[in-house]
């Protein structure tokens, strides 16, 4: 059973209620039940009437905490209160940020949840994270990203043994912040295998499974490369429609813009995830179609099958990257 | 006269001397005269030989300081003595940055040179500063970014009243790293037509004719949108070929394919610029073809013609972003 926020998507409730029953994945959904219809008998899809919602110019964890019955709360709750196995939401990310910070909880050891995010370039899936959880972090949440971002791509995609990367101005060990250079080198000591630095342009080039960067830059460079793939497939279409054998040209090429429109498009992927909590959350892009919202679902659904949560401890346990074990206890290290 | 170093560019030495003759300017040329052949008369262009370099592998300041006959110094002295009026270099830019500092020298009261380079996106100009300079930044650089930006935008671009916005991640006054939310402050009671915060795909919508951001944030977001473009361009190229129209699609799409690629080209731009300093300096891009490097030349030839360095320093003063302004001096605002 996987608990569906309702409220706060950008098309509404009744197309996240229709992306729930697309799923095929039994959901309880919380929802304004006077804005819904739900046809009896509704198979896989039972509704929880919640009129109340938090809204995305709240102060994030002041709404939540003030107000238990909303939506993004009831669902929260019912996951941490093992109700349901895992959170879907399509509306402020903030907000599912602190319901799951307060009633999914971290995982004991894991300093920050991080979010994490599939690049949407075609190709090979490379997951970046954090993509907006923390705009500041210390050395020791970069490595903790890295192992749950390993963890998620070995459980949900089936990558073997992950390629890390960490984010960063150069190629060289010593490139960028102080923190950076910190965390290179924990990473280079660790369990994981660790390709080094990488540039901006290595998000798009396969060279890595996951890139592992702070929140404010990883949600800047996710972000820039929606807009630009945006941009750079408007302008090819507005070169073709311009040109002298542009009628023809157009027609030709409509059906490779429309297949990689969809490959760019969020709603194929299905959402960002929490990584670090005790259940999987998923948070689906607040444009999300029903497909997209069905994908979201999927994408919980899976994750729990596939036991990224435990999955996720271990690897952390495995590589030394949990906050009880000292920083720098030589005793500890598997090595 | 620009002085130029011809060391260090990825398609060596002899290229950059023919970018300088490309580029129809006076030139002296800093590089290693075995290696080039420079027929008598020469015109324009002038050779200084110059056998030693500074390599990408070194650290830049020591380096710099090591060898005053590297050529990237001799052409930072030239420029600091006032032999020459600007300095350009394909070469590695903690070189470039590192000499610039020592003997072309930071305008008074500016607390750290910035990187500004244009986005590599079809459409209206908008430039991305810090670029890469400045890994770690305070509220009051990011300030001082702002002014030089827009003033490089109103001289050598002719925008009559840059707009200028703050990389962040929400649009919302208070949303980012507690330095980013503490110079959207100072840049909303400043002088300047602030836009208030962006996000990345604001990078290439157009919104602003400026966009402040650290060094490590602005330096993975321009590497990112150089990858994403790449990326975009051929997937569609793979697309047009792969289908049962594609031979005729190819050959209609390709003339547009081209001159989008000519656009997305970083040798069309020039290379990026070092503001904050007594003199013009431009970092060509170092893979530069001859016609990248004229490029650059041309770019530091018309920012010395239309006073950049006068204009920048004139606009720190107005809009109170020098350093010896103390800060939070009420008596010293133009408000």
């Amino acid at each position: 059973m996987i608990a569906l926020d309702a409220h706060g998507a950008d098309r509404g409730a009744a197309t996240v209620l229709a992306g729930a029953r697309l799923s095929g994945v039994p959901v309880r959904v919380f929802g304004p039940a006077a804005e819904l219809e739900v046809p009896e008998p509704e198979g896989a899809v039972e509704l929880v009437d919640c009129p109340i919602a938090v809204g995305s110019d709240e102060e994030p964890a002041r709404a939540v905490r003030a107000r238990p019955e909303a939506s993004i709360v009831r669902a929260a709750v019912a996951v941490g209160e093992g109700h349901a196995e895992a959170l879907v939401s399509a509306g402020p990310t903030g907000a599912a940020l602190a319901a799951s910070l307060f009633h999914v909880k971290r995982l004991r050891g894991v300093h920050r949840p991080a979010i994490a995010a599939l690049v949407p370039v075609p190709g090979r899936p490379t997951l970046l994270l954090d993509a907006g959880a923390n705009a500041e972090v210390r050395p020791e949440h970069l490595v903790q990203f890295a192992y749950m971002g390993a963890a998620f791509m070995e459980a949900v995609h089936g990558v073997a043994r992950p390629r890390v990367g960490l984010l960063s101005i150069g190629a060289e060990a010593g490139r960028g912040t102080p923190g950076v250079v910190a965390a290179h080198e924990r990473l280079a000591a660790g369990q994981l295998d660790f390709v080094g630095n990488l540039e901006g342009h290595d998000l798009t080039g396969g060279v890595a499974d996951v890139v592992v960067t702070d929140g404010f830059t990883g949600n800047v460079a996710l972000k820039t490369m929606e807009g630009t793939a945006r941009t750079v497939v408007a302008a090819i279409r507005a070169a073709v429609r311009s040109g002298a054998v542009s009628t023809v040209g157009g027609l030709l090429i409509r059906k490779p813009l429309v297949a990689l429109r969809r490959e760019l498009d969020p709603n194929a992927v299905g959402g960002a995830i929490l990584l670090g909590l005790r259940s999987v959350v998923v948070i689906a892009h607040g444009g999300s179609s029903d497909e997209g919202i069905a994908a979201a679902i999927r994408l919980a659904r899976r994750a729990v099958d596939e036991r990224m949560v435990e999955r996720t401890a271990a690897a952390l346990d495995a590589g030394d990257a949990l906050r009880s074990v000292p920083a720098g206890s030589v005793a500890g290290r598997h090595d």
